[in-house]
């Protein structure tokens, strides 16, 4: 059967103190959103329709950056999430299947959860996510009678037997388009608020004869974010799973705690994570590779037995190949470096190739911006550059060839020659004395 | 009325394990004693003598330098808190009016608190702070009788009765300076250790039928520091503090536990700060910054949507403008960065000043150090550095003007110029092959 | 009376996921195998014997890195610790006393533990190792009977009495070399998993007549690694420990949770670590040091009132007299600095010697390979290295020598003289502007 996804993002998220949507505040490297559209890719869903409002055109650059199929559609007041859910309808004109109501601000649920969610549609019409809570507080309760969900009570409205029920509303719901949208035209909003729910659709599709279950999940997965102080707790639980996964896949994490990874980074087994490493998006680190303290890694590929660090910082489009070296106090930008190449200190290398086996001196320079253009540097394989070279892009340095430490080169250096760039040294004699004589003097004299 | 702070500082720390005197152990970048201060200087107070003793000089001139009116005596046997506080007497002569006794090692006591105690005092001669310990074990007790702080008592003298009181004596003391001085001449040191214990006025006050009260804090206020372990407890404790007040202001921290503030530092609304950042004293990062990863900032001022790091370090007198880009390995000191104006990688820059949507080159360095002077660089706006730029100052460079990559720029460059000052590349044919295979040889027979 | 140890480190380390035999994995820089050696070395053993199997080569060349009179024999098929033990009685062939067996995943008995066991030894036959378990669960008991150790129970063989005793093995033993050789001689293999049991020794030793104790300690020192997440936890019990061992010692730790100490660091009283300090094995760290933020220290000494950081990476080699600044981006390697000399903006310098005094300017590098060999460069006392300079080793600057900014130094430099190796810089009219203009309206056309 198909599915659409239906991911409310409209709101204010007031208590964020934000100009940005809250459901662009990010976790581990991606917005909310997306990780609330990334569960419900795993159902892989004919459609995926997010409700938009507050800040609605970078929430929907965002979801585009995504899936460029993605609709969006505004919800221009907030009348509520049966109202919210009803934007949605016209976007899914002629789909027929089921739709999932997603929230951009829960960003926990997982596929699997979402499965057996589907799963349950087979026997029900109506299925709700909910958790059984620690602490039921004033989650709305979901009260199960008859092996049906019955009803979803606010916990305002609850009486005491209600507020003894533990089952709690995640507000994730499964159920065929039609029956979905049909049930919301019939919500009402006669209550304090004067907003639309939809929760409400379950007493109203119960009291129509339709079946309504419950599947559950941990409670964490439905942990929500309002403020700042919930998003770096949603941060730190994510970064918790990530660590334990990573060791439980045979990466060595010396001091777990310090290291951050993003959504999407793959680490293989045998690798070993120094303390205090960064990971952005986009990062896959070989089996066996080596990645030392300080070091920060975004949109690259370190391949096996690499070695990184301390202090390294691959930027994306950096291409590591097998036994590459990157040093302390190096930088890494849109380049390929081939098996067994070292940058080991102090160095830029952007939008180039290194070729394998070379060894690139410290203080080395692509100069690759013009002030208008980017320019490409070559380097071929077993190559030599010596330190503080400044390579003029474009430029090209053949296999074998070398630069001499110091020079600045323009032009391309043919295969196994030695370029040279730089000025005679001329010692002169006495100077740094006399020089530093008259300093102190001038000094001794302004002090008087 | 006038108010006057007298600030213990005059004790050893034996526990500290250190030469340095225990109220100049720092939180969060200022001295404890310092910080005891600043809580104090909400009062406005008239006077503040400090009372020094163990490493005196070196106290004076902490306190002096956060209030240059600050008055410090010294007490040179430790016979006591009366003792101490009667040290202060002199530097206290013809003030009229409260004299409020803090510790220099207690740094976590609140302006609030403060204002309380002197409200307290409008009704009593004599003000005690307390506080209700969760384990109020061998702290001194607070005795309330009829209505009136009846007495103090140690913990070892006190009965049962009086242990099973939770109420504690924090040491802080708000009384009228004559009565205090008189109240202290009376105390005297007939007990095991031979002291002088500034407790001893409260009862001493209550037999003349003067009245005495309590003002309660949250214990955590009035947090001692005695030994490293707890210094490091207490950085901590600010810390905690600092990060959720920042979650709270509308600050996005990726991962609070790994971000170091300041006891000043001050970050806006909608700014990120990634993990792994430390903030020395003195910074202001306005709203909309983004603060990267392993950045260090101290004494700089980061505009509206500067992006900084990672691996940055400002350091004092940085100035940078809105939409300026600090980037890797790059340090910043005494300079003053124009709107929009870049430095992506690898530069130092002091003493300098850079114009609006200049860019600097990786590599460039400000050679602002002859050996005995300072001297300052001149950037105009729209200029473009070239990488490895050595801009040897005093030197100034036009706007619109360009230095090539690897130049040493000594003299000025006008206003779109193009300065050059570097030697030409030659290529010598195959030599890097012949010393390779030279250098190989020698290498082998070495080996052989 | 003479000791041996036996250490044995034959396991697959099946759970750890991972093609690095087991007991190599480290903890705080040291194979966890050594941390067992290190326990034993402080009997002074005259034998140390590994019992090695999975990676036997390496776990040797770690063994003999430690101490190169390690014996290590080789258990080709896992048949239990009774028989693992047996391996090692050839490489015992003529050795009298005591033996005591070890395990190379067990990384934190401590010494006077089994200082403890031997004292035990003077008055019973086999001494066990045991510890009170906070929750026993699945250990093997220890059964005392008429104040002797009756025999070891297996949990799964433990009746209800048995399995409520709190004292279990942490399979720790000693004995003399020729009792111990005898009963293991006599274990059988009839059980389930048909291998050879260590424990069983106790049961024959107690039918013979022989008399057996316990010796208890800690739990957490017989806390065993199994999986990365297990070697996680112990990684960070020990820096637990070296935190709080640290501060006790009179050393401020800004942010203990965020220093990483290698098990041999020593940091002297009144030194300061900031926060996010890395140590790797081998640094001495003098008195009033001041280690600041980002650093990254291995093998490297460290003078009274030095001053490293933030982001200075030593490595090993570098000896810092006192008062010595290395500072940002700065990375030392095997260099000699001597007092007062100053490093601080973004250098290498490896292989070297600096004189006292000596001011080396940003940017500098030392270029010390060839591509072949490494060469030494030598900086006198009092020398002014200009920023930018590259040293091509082998190269010496003399005393109260100076190096013009951006100069490429390939001859020695006499004492007092100003070496300058540079181009003059040329200004090009109006060329900027020109080129600019040029570069713009090429891209204009690229995009129209």
């Amino acid at each position: 059967m198909a599915t659409a996804l239906v991911v409310l993002g409209a709101g204010m998220g007031t208590r964020m103190n934000s100009d940005l949507p809250k459901v662009l505040h990010q976790i581990a490297g991606a917005p909310m959103l997306v990780h609330a559209m990334k569960a419900g890719a795993a159902l892989d869903p004919a459609k995926t329709v997010i409700v938009a409002g507050h800040g609605a055109a970078d929430v929907e650059k965002a979801a585009k950056a995504y899936d460029p199929d993605t609709d969006v559609v505004i919800q221009d007041q907030q009348l509520g999430t049966a109202h919210a859910v009803a934007q949605a309808q016209s976007a899914l004109e002629g789909f027929e299947g089921d739709v999932i109501v997603l929230y951009g601000d829960t960003p926990f649920i997982q596929a699997e959860t979402l499965a057996a969610m589907t799963a349950a549609r087979l026997t029900h019409d109506i299925v709700v996510l909910g958790f059984v809570a620690d602490d039921p507080g004033r989650y709305g309760r979901l009260i199960v009678k008859d092996d049906q969900l019955d009803r979803i009570v606010e916990f305002k409205d609850a009486d005491e037997a209600e507020r003894a029920v533990a089952l709690c509303n995640s507000g994730v719901v499964a159920a065929d388009a039609r029956t979905l949208f049909d049930l919301i035209d019939a919500v009402g909003n006669d209550n304090a608020a004067g907003e639309y729910y939809l929760t409400d659709i379950i007493g109203i599709a119960r009291s129509k004869g339709l079946s309504a279950t419950v599947v559950t999940c941990a409670e964490a997965e439905t942990l929500g974010v309002n403020s700042r102080s919930e998003l770096a707790r949603a941060e730190a639980l994510f970064q918790r799973r990530a660590r334990s996964s990573a060791l439980d896949d045979g990466v060595t994490l010396i001091a777990p705690d310090t290291v951050y990874f993003a959504h999407d980074t793959a680490v293989r087994r045998d690798s070993i994570i120094e303390p205090h490493v960064v990971f952005g998006p986009g990062v896959t680190v070989e089996s066996g590779a080596h990645i030392k303290a300080f070091s920060h890694l975004e949109g690259c590929h370190v391949s096996r037995g690499g070695v990184i660090g301390p202090y390294a910082r691959l930027r994306p489009g950096a291409e590591l190949s097998e036994g590459v070296k990157i040093g302390n106090f190096v930088e890494i930008k849109n380049a390929a470096i081939a098996e067994g190449a070292k940058v080991n200190h102090l160095s830029y290398i952007g939008d180039a190739a290194i070729g394998a086996r070379s060894n690139v001196g410290a203080g080395t320079i692509t100069c690759n911006y013009d002030g208008v253009f980017k320019h490409k540097t070559q380097i071929g394989a077993d190559a030599f550059i010596g330190s503080n070279t400044m390579l003029v892009a474009p430029v090209s340095i053949g296999d074998q060839a070398m630069t001499a430490s110091g020079s600045v080169i323009t032009r391309d250096v043919p295969q196994g020659d030695l370029a040279v760039g730089r000025a005679r040294q001329e010692n002169k004699g006495g100077f740094a004395i006399r020089m530093f004589d008259r300093l102190r003097a001038l000094k001794a004299k302004g002090k008087s």
